[in-house]
């Protein structure tokens, strides 16, 4: 039996107009898969053109990193769109990616959401599936990512797409599967170390420590490291190394899923 | 030999939110291609879907109508934007479009420069080939869409995209080929059998009458009827009418041009 | 004892660039009071001058009509925004429209929360207040306006501003003084003459009838008419006569309330 | 005879959302004028309310820094308002930022405009008289701060409002007294004892060396000192060092202006 794979994800290409967010070189040495912000929480056209520009030269799989309109909040507070504006949404930032993907000679692999969606997606199986029909819609192939143990597997698995479970180095995880809110004091882990060990044993056993000290059943097909905080480049080479370490081959998420 | 046959264009899905903008049915019936707003000047994703599902429905070609980012004016305003934003821009705007016309099942026949866009880079030769790169990278076959006349084709041809030259059934020319100012009277033609007639005399003859009374040469492959005016809808149908009875075919513009 | 007194308000300047929304001219006719979109979910800064102009000329009082960051979704969509994120979004909101009635020589007499800022506040302590903070910050005097017997007079009272009491001639309550949410058959009143009787009685009796015939304790302060809906005109007419022909006096907000 | 006064001025609260941009703890303490971004090129409510705070608790003066609308551009990129629309986004810039001062319990000082706004402005009278006109229905006493030696003072003197001529320490000038263009190489000064000498030189003796070795005749109310470049906080210091070694007093730009 070959060694277990998974993907390593980060999102990219946060920037806007004259703002810039992240360091996209120093996180691009460490990933196997970007999420390119599309324009709605982030991310312009010619910083779209640029990341996926650079993602190509790194030999780095591009992804949309899709989002509810709002810039002044980057995404991150809930809105009440219904299922059908989600899915113009997604397919609007998606298109807008990929044909930079098709200008750069890349294929556009996946579609992440970003922030308030990803969270509500995560507990309303209609915006799952809204967003798993804009990536159908959006051409074949492409595969959605979403928290693992939510509702983006069976989301995927009605509408028909392949589906990639994600899961974070640097997140506390409540006993339901849930990440802990980031209002909670220990919700994310800022020691490289501890998020290497986490993300080494979710791969290799499927299992991690939830808050409680209870042990959750997670085996992830991608591993989200962050790119905005401090910490994230050591972070990444931490976690990259611990993987590689303990055998784990690290693929494109479209490699790693097969389904 | 077979009789003439030109495209006749509108633009269409020119609301946002809550606010819509002229009678997208009614010019529908007249139209053989739509121009649809992709968010920088008007249309947002909903608007965009909606208005592609039409023009599948009704048959009608679809293509983008790219802008620059100038929401709060209609895209009608200069901006001294460069031409790597102005090719970022028209790329992301195509893609967003593209991928609303995959999930409906139709292909993205062409691009068109809006307003101020429209007017710089029939002046500006760097701009329009900035335009005609997006078209290029956007995908194969698509068709620019630019003044006849104006620097358009040479962009187009140096690119290596294909071109159709435009004319307006409602505007005024000036002697040298290029559209009169709509800040000048007269600029635009309210009269609808007057612009059936110059209309018909452009396809069939290749010819228009200038504002000073001189004869233009111009032989459009594509006629713009403006669908958000009070008398559009008339006009769109006499324009047509004309058209048909004077034994020319209306196809759609890629259709028309085989360059 | 003097007649009873009552303000009639309606939203006016919802366009935005090229759109135009709602005939303002004609509604103006009708009421004593308009809450001016500011941007947020309507309005561009020269819309604002000129609706401000228009209600400087008629005579009506000037408010600002406050919203999510949301021109999309007409900030109709709730968002999870913070109370001082609310805050911030209302007295900038203020402060631009009030520039303008300083401009026109008027006084910003009234703010009142949009669409879903307005349908959370009503339900939320914490953003009514932050919306009450924010008028008291923007100005003395300057009165609160929101949904008679929910959370709004009670954050006016604790910050200590003044507050109307408002009520919909043309919506349907339920038996909790709530309004029937749009989304259910009934949730609007189109017929006239049914609106201005409930108007009346409003005034008069203090009372209105809920959705189930049970009678609610209601006494406006001001009374909202529509104008974006179709029959806005004859509604907003039909309204003023039965208020006038039933003795009660029109006067704007700050002229009703004398907390 | 008294000392010489000058101002010094630096763009403030030039973040948005979740972006931030220079360090503006760092540059507050050597200036006494702060040009506070007010959302159309940077700057939300938050930022704009946090802005104003940090500038009333060091007591440093606070303007409105009004730009065209154009986020994605940084408001750096030309474009052709009318000046009537211009006017309207001015007052409703300086209306937004004057309501947070008043909530600040701080007078908003002077307005400054930014970027393409204030280059256009310098070249076109009919730009920066609708400017001077937003500022003077904005309220008493606001001076415009605009570049000494262009049409901006004209302008002022025209329309009757208080005018501050502003030159920059860490710019080349051309014999014409306009700025060298960013895009010309020596545009931008990164040497800070260079740009102390002159900005002293300026203030003392009313001179400074054009690019071409000419000495031009410059004597401003108020310096520009970056905050957004890497040599920003030090370049402040120096400056500001130079000045004060001269004998020269820094005065916002209120007291040393008295037109």
């Amino acid at each position: 039996m070959s060694n277990p794979a998974v993907d390593i994800n980060s999102d990219l290409g946060e920037g806007f107009g004259a703002w810039s967010m992240g360091d996209d070189r120093a996180v691009l040495a460490f990933v196997s898969s970007a999420n390119v912000a599309c324009g709605y929480h982030a991310g312009d056209p010619s910083i779209m053109r640029a990341t996926v520009k650079l993602c190509a030269e790194r030999g780095v799989s591009v992804g949309a990193h899709v989002s509810y309109p709002d810039l002044m909040g980057f995404g991150r507070r809930n809105m009440a769109c219904t299922p059908d504006e989600v899915y113009d949404y997604c397919l609007y930032q998606i298109g807008a990616l990929d044909a930079f993907c098709r200008a750069s000679g890349v294929e556009l692999k996946h579609v992440k959401p970003h922030g308030a969606l990803y969270n509500q997606a995560a507990c309303d199986g209609k915006l799952a599936e809204a967003i798993a029909r804009a990536v159908k819609d959006a051409g074949e192939g492409i595969v959605l990512v979403g928290l693992a143990g939510a509702g983006f597997a069976s989301a995927a698995r009605s509408v028909g797409v392949r589906f990639a479970a994600e899961a974070f180095a640097d997140r506390a995880y409540l006993k339901d599967g849930s990440l802990m809110p980031r209002s909670r004091e220990g919700a994310v882990i800022h020691d490289a170390q501890l998020a290497a060990r986490r993300a080494a044993q979710m791969v290799i056993r499927g299992t991690v420590a939830a808050d409680d000290g209870s042990e959750l059943q997670l085996r992830p097909d991608t591993i989200c490291l962050h790119g905005d905080t401090k910490e994230a480049v050591d972070m990444a080479a931490a976690v990259r190394r611990a993987l590689e370490d303990a055998g784990v081959r690290i693929r494109p998420i479209g490699e790693v899923r097969s389904v």
